[in-house]
């Protein structure tokens, strides 16, 4: 059979390589040429690793397996009657579709916000963020004027989920740890880091107490955690924050958005009903609301446990999914003769330095121990061996020093901010 | 003294690390917030480096020196009379200043041609001719056109300079070993790798027979070498060449520029004259013509030995220039009592996977052992410990698995090319 794999991320890479060596003719389709590891962009945001460290490119990974093409191409529609997936510059046929193009931001109807605030979905937001960062405390070294200075060390991370946790940890860490002696005019520990999230408390998909002691831990980064707290408006200089009642407006250059994701827009064009977040509705068997030949699956799906819960969108479903629709499609030729079900391994969040919290269902771990777990696990599903000494070597080196090293001010790619004297840009 | 320093490259971090922890006031004046160690530049552009990998934050090289400011700022200008270096945004009065800022491409005149043909000088124009060489065998990949598809594997490298050679190798290696597995719809070995250059053979400034190993082994990685060539003109699709008398148009999509460099146009404001090059002829203490408290050191400077040969701009001169510097400040207030004399410690250039030409004046070397001797020498010089470890696990793996990670099609802070489909770009 074709098989078409829209998306090389969690979900359709453990498609395409569960399918790898078959007898079917498989393509992977994506707009970029390596797969992005998500769950350490945060990482690349803050400095501690380089972009392709947390990166695979999508040939090398699937290399061994000849029936697997991969395509770099933009989608731009389906002839779903056709089984057609139009492309920018042509069309693939398929007998079996997979669809997993992921999330991107969500602003929930404020999408304005985003030049002010920049989310964390891509290799580009993250280098974005991180020259934004580390570009507020170079400013802050040459600014006389001790308000403006304190509005470039006001750091407002807006939503308190795990990525957002996260930033705003590593944050912590940066202003007490990386940058301490780095400059002259300012100590780095006047960095005010916010920590804003609508609800009554951070991490909510956690049980107690695991939020209340991420929010100890981050209080010893030095991160305020102000919950109950919605952001009213914001703009390049600064966020304007209500809770109980009150309003108030909080003078900052650099803020974060962790608030909310939607589904690709890819969703909006398969002919299906989506939520809110522009997730599709997929059947117990992540088929396609009416098309039994194409599959949703990671973060486009809205999938409803039996229980009635829908699923987050986190890696472990994608590839869970992933690897059901694999087989679907090898043992009954992509007609799923049984419900898909997740096994939910355990959920895991990081605190800055050598403290996480990690919740098993059956039981909970804290501080340093969660912490080796989690480092354990995210090397061990990194891609790539090569990347996995890679990013071993860099948080040896970041334990130990507490540097680091990727503190690039550079559109890596693009050409610099400031030609002035440039003429040969 | 007040002592401030133009440029963070290996000149200006020599000066700034010798007069690290001494009774002077240090700045470090530097449009980036890093330094690069452009000698691995090449590695980048070709995929097996990271930005960060070759790059290290100024501030954290020089964060134990509290007498040393570092300064991220535009220099527009000098008033050298009232002795102050003009900032984009400010002033900076000096009683000693050292001007390092390094060279730029240069088109002889032809400055349109950098848009076909992107040179090697800053992390930007790595990551731009990383771009385009993974993106023009990723596009040969959906090309059904034959002809367009050699245009696409038509690599042409013009300049047969070390860097000339170091990236035809790079590439040679790319498209026999690398992508060797990777594409269904051509063998990557069919790429066409061209080294083209002017003169009557490659690496002029090595001694014989290096000039000749460097011809052979690049013919082994199929990379076939063209001197006594020029380039007429170049557009989006091609090269005209001249040898001989006859003129012949190239099909290639790809062509990158190693063919020269010009000094920094900061060098046009120092009221000195300058050669060819735009570098300022300085005296034999490298102080400015007739500015006994101004030195221009490495890239930026004609420095003639008494022998009347010009030092090439390469780090060893550099540093070595710095270093000079520093001790004239040091010991005599920045009236130096002798002149420069530059110790030639060796010149190398690697020709692709375990080879190289070693020229250390009284004997050469070539093939492994020399490649060896690189190795070590560039992860020795390499700043910083980190990296240094770093690039070592990086370039193990690339021996033994002959992949390169870094292949990230991506403008890394910038936004992604292709924008159809992401409103949220």
């Amino acid at each position: 059979m074709r098989v078409v794999i829209i998306g090389g991320g969690f979900g359709g890479l453990a498609v395409a390589k569960a399918l790898g060596g078959s007898s079917h003719e498989v393509t992977l389709v994506d707009r970029r040429n390596f797969h992005v590891f998500q769950p350490l962009l945060y990482q690349v945001a803050t400095g501690g690793l380089s972009p392709a460290d947390i990166c695979a490119p999508l040939r090398s990974v699937l290399r061994r397996h000849k029936n697997v093409r991969t395509v770099l191409a933009e989608v731009t529609g389906f002839a779903l009657n056709r089984k057609i997936v139009q492309l920018a510059d042509g069309e693939l046929p398929y007998d079996v579709l997979v669809v997993s193009a992921g999330a991107r931001n969500h602003y929930f109807g404020r999408e304005n916000w985003e030049a002010s605030a920049p989310g964390l979905k891509s290799i580009e937001d993250a280098t974005e963020i991180r020259r934004r960062v580390f570009t507020a405390f170079e400013a802050a070294e040459r600014e006389s004027s001790a308000e403006v200075r304190q509005a470039l060390l006001t750091f407002v991370i807006v939503g308190g989920g795990p990525t957002g946790v996260e930033l705003a940890g590593t944050l912590g860490e940066i202003a007490n740890d990386t940058l301490r002696h780095d400059f002259r005019g300012f100590r780095p520990e006047e960095a005010r880091i916010l920590l804003v999230e609508g609800g009554s408390r951070i991490l909510n998909a956690f049980p107690d107490p695991l939020p209340e002691f991420a929010e100890r831990a981050l209080l010893r980064l030095g991160v305020r955690v102000r919950t109950a707290t919605t952001v009213e408006n914001m703009d390049a200089t600064g966020v304007n924050l209500r809770s109980g009642g009150q309003s108030e407006f909080l003078p900052s250059r650099t803020v974060l958005w962790a608030a909310g994701v939607q589904a690709s827009p890819l969703a909006a064009l398969l002919e299906a009903p989506t939520d809110r977040s522009g997730r599709i509705a997929v059947r117990p068997t992540c088929q396609h609301p009416n098309r039994d030949e194409v599959f949703v699956i990671g973060d486009m799906a809205a999938f409803s446990t039996p229980a009635g819960k829908v699923l987050p969108g986190i890696a472990p479903v994608a590839m869970q999914q992933g690897a059901y629709v694999a087989n679907a499609i090898q043992a009954n030729a992509g007609k799923p003769d049984r419900p898909f079900a997740y096994v939910n391994k355990g959920d895991m969040a990081t605190v800055g330095r050598a403290a996480a919290v990690a919740d098993f269902g059956s039981f909970h771990l804290t501080g340093f121990v969660a912490w080796l777990i989690w480092l354990f696990v995210h090397i061990l599903f990194l891609v790539g061996f090569r990347n996995r000494v890679l990013v071993f070597v860099h948080w040896a080196f970041q334990y130990f020093t507490f540097n680091r090293g990727a503190r690039l001010i550079a559109a890596e790619g693009a050409r610099p901010p400031s030609a002035v004297l440039r003429p040969d840009r």
